[in-house]
């Protein structure tokens, strides 16, 4: 791949990769910025953020060859939800609250810290919180395969709270999910349900409010990356139509450009 | 973006546009690849083959810099819908039968010739021609729209066979939608409407069939690619979770690699 197009990572855990599919935040993103920028699934499912952060670090371009590749425009991580598991053997590996935050420390200094060898100003940060997990239906879950109960409701609360404390401290905006989604639910565990599958991950009642509210924090922090503000990298196709010469007009454009 | 991911590009106009949304084939192609290979949105909604050209010349990593890009593993080429339009005043171009030709040949020896700057002899190349038109179908959409009727039966039928006689004279798999439709339709223009929205682009069903044949055609020529042969880049989170060192098997794999 070249560079006519950058591009939008969402780097998270199996709530990312999930969110490709019908339904999902990640699959209206990828619709609301076609032609404009790619949206690019790093959705490993199960990871915690210590694994996410050796993969992270394969993946991102080193100085030397940004040019050539896609600009990272935007970069959101959705860890944390599997970082707060109660360990299980054989299974993904629970990371204590410290370990957390210095592993996000860590994604966000690839790529904000100018002694990075991945350095890269350009690229606005989000960071989300997991939602909160609803034990009832992860445990009527967890029974019919013959599994234990792996989440706790306050676990992960603790490790929601902790993202966002880097974020607050770190200047980096946070779409804070697990409260918006313990509002949306009346602050009552049972009624999570209404936004979640398993008592983990969302369906697309929960995706439709992580959509939004990703949405809002670009809109109050990055509104030069809405949609409406962007071009689209080459001309559409009334452009080219009502040209004189449309093969004249066929370069690519700075979307970000007024 | 660095390259611990290679890629399927979807090189086309709006029929591989709106192939993005839910039902579309390149959504499933999405999910079927996650974690192996990115799929990459190129469908350029009106474009003709001659402005497809230019944008795919600007997209393609020259030599020097192939090695820091993912490598493109299949390139899938799907124009020609908009090269056979009934010519209309300020609208999208009609491009001549010999020109499509020539056009999709250029596109493909950007990536087949040697001579060529972005030779990327790891490419495997698909073509795929255009679904039949219902101009009956078509006909009542540009009224409702205030528009006349800009495409024809036979026109888009010769489209795709010269389409077909590039790929069989040049050695490249053709995914032969058209005739696949057609059959589908029960040769019957009035029926083509069960696969088509208004005339010309795809409902769920026709984007069904796009996904089989087109699987197919991978399964019969590059069955290299079919996901069952595909490892994940990185490893899953069951090889990790039983791993005494999850932290040294996250290398970027070859996913090729028997």
């Amino acid at each position: 791949m070249n560079a006519t197009q950058d591009c939008i990572v969402l780097l998270g855990d199996s709530l990312t990769h999930l969110a490709f599919e019908p339904g999902g935040f990640a699959l209206r993103l990828t619709e609301e910025y076609a032609r404009k920028l790619h949206v690019i699934n790093l959705g490993l499912s199960g990871y915690n953020s210590e694994w996410a952060v050796p993969v992270f670090e394969q993946y991102l371009p080193k100085k030397g060859v940004q040019q050539d590749v896609p600009k990272m425009q935007l970069l959101v991580i959705w860890l944390g939800a599997n970082d707060a598991i109660v360990p299980q053997p054989h299974y993904i590996h629970s990371v204590s609250l410290s370990a957390l935050a210095s592993n996000l420390r860590k994604l966000i200094s690839m790529v904000k810290s100018p002694d990075s060898p991945y350095y890269a100003p350009w690229t606005r940060v989000v960071l989300m919180t997991p939602p909160p997990v609803d034990t009832y239906q992860r445990a009527e879950d967890a029974r019919a395969q013959g599994l234990g109960l792996d989440r706790d409701f306050d676990k992960t609360r603790r490790y929601a709270e902790a993202i966002k404390e880097v974020g607050d401290a770190d200047g980096i905006p946070v779409v804070d999910l697990w409260t918006r989604l313990w509002q949306g639910a009346g602050r009552d565990e049972h009624a999570m349900s209404k936004f979640l599958t398993d008592g983990l991950h969302l369906n697309a009642d929960g995706y439709f409010i992580v959509y939004d509210e990703l949405m809002k924090v670009i809109a109050d922090k990055y509104p030069e990356i809405l949609t409406e503000k962007l071009k689209t990298v080459f001309p559409t196709w009334d452009e080219l139509g009502t040209a004189t010469d449309p093969l004249a007009l066929l370069q690519k454009r700075d979307i970000l450009a007024a």
